[in-house]
Formats: C-alpha cells, structure tokens, sequence
C-alpha cells in the first residue's frame, strides 16, 4: 500500500492540518526500464515550503493542488531497472510525500550511511548545510574578527551558519525564542552570545550591548521586527544575507517593517536574496568543508526527529512555533 | 568682504531659512606659503547634505553647528602660493559655502572651461555623473535588452542614468513628479516611458503596463512609497542600487514601508546602498566615459541655475519640493 499526502487547499495565514489530505492506493508500483522503486526512510520538512503551498510568483513553481507535495527525501532504493542504483542503495533528492514511489533516479545523489547517518544527508551534509555554507561565504564574504548576527539561530541553517562562522574566526551572535535554546547556541555550537526575542525587552538594545563595535554581517532567516532590530546596529559595508523570512510567511496582510533603504545608503550596506541552487557550480566544494569539518568534530547539529509518515504535516507546522531544535525531519 | 554660510541649527523636518546663518567679515584673507585664495563660482547643493545637518551616524561626520556647510564648489583661483595651481585657474572639489576661501590645494581637481562649461563639473562631469554611472555599472550590472527603472528621474542623477542605460540598451522607465518632467525624460533624455507619481492612481499597475516582463534594474534615488510599488514587479537575480532615500530624509517619525525580504528571497534579488566614492578608482575610467559621450553628444544633462550667494538656502530647500530639473546649482 502506497500512502500519499496532497496539498488539499493552500493555508491561509497559518498552515493547518486540513491543508492535506491522505490517500492510500493499493495498486502495486512496477518498475518499468531504467526507473527505480523507492521507500522513503527521512522527509525533510523546511520552512520555504510555506511558499510552495501559495500560488504566488516565486523562484519556484506552486505546489498544484490535489497534488503530493514534495521535499528533500531520503530513501531506499529496493528495485532497481537503472544501472545507475542497485537494491539497498540510499538516494537523496526532491520527492513526493509518498511512502513508495518510483523515480527515473534523475536529480537523485547517492548518500552513504556508513560515512554520516542517513539524516545528516537531509541537514548539515544537505540542503541546510549548503544554505549555511554558501549564503555565509558568496554572500556574507566572512573575514576573521568581524562580528555577525544569525536570525533563527537555533534552526537547522542557523545552527550551522553560526558554527561556520566560529570556524572562520568571527564573534558570533545568535538570536533565537527560548532560553533553552540561547542555552543550547553557546554550550553545544560555541556561539559567543545569544539573545531571545521573547523575554528581550529590547532587541536593538541588546544588539548594542553584545556587539558595541557593530554587526558586520547579518544571516537572517526570519525578516520582521527583529531584522528592524539589527538594521540600527550594521556597520558601513554592511552585508545581510536574506535566506528567509518565517516571521511573516503565514501573514496575511502584506507586511510592513522600517525601512531599509536609509540604512543602506548611510552604510553602502547590501541585502541580498538567495537561494541555495543559484551556487550549485559550488556544492562540491562546500560539500568537501562541511563533510571535513563533521569528521574532525568542528561541525555538529542538532535534529529533531519526528516518527512515522502520518506526522509530517504536524511536523511542518511546528515549525512556524518553532518547536523544531535544529533541522526537523520525519522518520518514516 | 567674505560672506559665509552657517549651519545655525538643525532642520528637524524638512529644512528651513532659520535653520542657516549668514555671516560677513571685513578681514581681508592672507594666503600662506603652499596655499591659493578661491572665489566661489558656482555652488552644488544636493539632497545627501540634508543627511549631514542631522547628528545621526552616517558614513560621512554630521556639519558642526555654528560651522560653514560644505558642498561641491567650482572655485576660481584668484592667487596663489602654491606651484600647482595659477592665477585664473578653475578648480573643483569640497569647499565651503563663502564667497572666497583660502585651501591648501588638498582634493581640488583642476577644471577647464573650455573642454565643458565649469558648471558640469558639479553634474555630469562631477560627482552627479560619476554617481550615476558608478552606481549604474558596479552594482547594476546592466545587461543589453534588460528593463530598468529610475526614481528621482528628473533628477541630476536620474537625468543621467537613464541616458547611460538607454546608451548600453535598456529598456528605462523613469519615474517623476510632474507631466513636464516626463515629457522631459522622454524627448530630451530618451527614456522609453515615464510614470508621474503625482497622479498615478496606481504605480505598480503602471510599472507592470509599462515593463510587462519585470524590472531587473532599480536604480533608487527616492524609497518610500514608489520603491514599494517597484518591489512588485522585481524579476529574478534584479538589482536594486540605493542612492538616495529623498522621500523620508525630512521624516521625523522612523519611517516604515512594504518588508523587503520576502521579495529579496523569492527572487534572489540584491539591494545595495553606495556612495561614489566607494569606487574612487572608477573614477578616471567613468570619466573618460561621461566626457566622451558629452562631447559626442549621446548625454545631455539639464540644469537649475539659481543666481547669488544668498540664494543657496533655499535653493537647497527647494529640492526637497522638486523645484529643480536635472542638477541644481547656484551661480555666484
């Protein structure tokens, strides 16, 4: 049996459950020449598939509805007509939200279990690992003594862009919703400094007080109030590197914020936009740092592991409470 | 007698007569070994100065209070101690706002008269033109066939970009004030199209009838409002160069507008603030540009020549209600 989970109707504001429908389908898959059948092992929840479930202009096209959404997958290879994959192999890619399905094995890289747990292939030796990598170094251009600010410090990016920048020699700041997590930024990824925006009576303020000579660069994933924040804090040549923006992803009304173009000109400071395919030409390289510095111990991660197919919209939603510590992947 | 303009408080606000000072001095100025007596000529008064007279942080010190306001200057040598410079020479550089001025010489370019009436060298010869060709090339990156669109058009900058965007093939759409500066933009500067922001019921309807397939280029001299509607109708990997924020410069309240970041990460787009002299080592090389597309007569530039020294304050005020056309520029 095949379950499936299609994009019922798009979410307005907040993603909830009724935005998905299961199905399950009893018709056996048939592997026909040159394809592969795949078991999902790992599905990869992230915030930018809110913008997938809209049908907006994006860099990438709206998910149809009535149709499987898709994410990064981890699975199973176990069959095989494609001379390129034998039975057992894993393979990760972008697939459906499907338990099996069958694929020509285009756009699938084969992952290694016995190197790293299959998981990481999803997180730090994944997409978010390469976010983190190749926002920070193309974009942020990194240089030993300067200071940074991360947004969404203790997602699964932000834990991993601030860890690299500890590696490159940077005082580094992470900004994040609990203690706890402020907790776990210094203790476990060697962050300088946290702040929480929840119990932070001002974050301008806090800004200021951790980095009294200024913020040379500033990774965000979450735009809104706490952007503002760190816009009174840049230093001229300023560089924010903009790879998200959960904070107003679920609003329905455009929002607003401070604006930014003062700051830029007072500063010659630069915003700019990404995502991760524009450096694909570079993910060998970035693949060779993030794989060498997990192996010497530099690099470490966080997931939070969900269990069983039926839990992945639960799991995407959570993330917009930020309930996820680290990257959020479901077990299948 | 010199006659000197002091900065006597600071505008809160747009800026008023009160806010400047005139003083005369009946002490004949020496000059020193190394050192030139300079009679004003011509006098630039541009919108970034409103940036200086507040005490904010910015990248160039706030004036002081009680000290003459500095601008760009064509000065005439009227004597000299200093072997660089002759009786009769012209030069061009930051001076301050008096009738006559003693300088060691430091940062003065000599100007010729002859090669370009001496007013150009504030505008498409000086730092107007440098600014927009600069900011143009280094972070617009224009690419034949691509479609740009120019705020603060009418504008000494403006004026400028758009001719050297239609000189490298762009499709340029401006943006103005008033139905004669559009006319302006199209049969004198050779812009495709202009929007009057003044009665536009709608601008980002207008841009996207006028650039159906998306802007790549914003060249920015305003923010507010018209950057918000420009914002809507940015392509992927668009580029939008921040000169100048004229719309919220007098703003006493913390201005805010439409969040950028989601359309910066849905669209991979860069904003950059700048100011020429970021690109010093441009300079011989735009020059040789600007210059040579003059004297071929592919760039024209409009001026506002307002007559006498007293006059400098209110011209400077009356940028701020876009009374000028092109560069505004007091004749001494």
């Amino acid at each position: 049996m095949t379950k499936t989970i299609l994009l019922n109707n798009r979410p307005k504001g907040k993603p909830t459950v009724s935005n998905f429908e299961f199905v399950s389908d009893d018709t056996e898959l048939k592997v026909g020449e040159g394809e592969i059948l795949l078991e999902a092992a790992y599905v990869s929840v992230d915030p930018y598939l809110r913008g997938r479930m809209s049908d907006a202009k994006s860099y990438v096209p709206p998910f149809e509805l009535n149709k499987p959404v898709q994410s990064g997958v981890v699975a199973k290879v176990v069959a095989s007509k494609n001379k390129n994959f034998a039975e057992g192999d894993y393979v990760s890619g972008l697939l459906s939200w499907k338990t099996q399905q069958i694929s020509t094995g285009e756009g699938l890289l084969k992952v290694d279990g016995d190197k790293a747990p299959l998981s990481t292939y999803l997180g730090v030796l994944g997409m978010t690992g390469l976010t983190a990598y190749l926002g920070l170094n193309e974009i942020g251009k990194p240089k030993a003594g300067e200071t940074i600010v991360v947004s969404g410090a203790a997602g699964a990016v932000g834990s991993v862009v601030g860890q690299i920048a500890k590696i490159l020699g940077l005082h580094v700041i992470g900004i994040a919703g609990t203690d706890e997590k402020i907790e776990m930024l210094k203790s476990k990824f060697g962050f300088d400094a946290g702040i929480n925006y929840n119990t932070s009576k001002d974050i301008n303020a806090d800004i200021k007080a951790l980095a009294p000579n200024g913020v040379d660069i500033y990774f965000d994933n979450v735009g809104g109030p706490i952007s503002d924040a760190v816009l009174f804090n840049i230093n001229r040549f300023a560089r924010m590197i903009i790879c998200g923006a959960i904070s107003v992803y679920n609003e329905t009304e455009l929002p607003k914020s401070v604006s930014v173009q003062p700051f830029l000109v007072k500063n010659s400071a630069l915003m700019q936009g990404f995502i991760v395919s524009n450096y694909a030409e570079k993910f060998p390289e970035a693949m060779k740092h993030l794989s060498g510095w997990l192996a010497e111990g530099k690099l470490t991660y966080t997931e939070t592991i969900v269990d069983g197919f039926d839990n992945i919209p639960n799991a995407f939603i959570d993330l917009f409470e930020g309930k996820n510590k680290g990257k959020m992947i479901v077990k299948i």
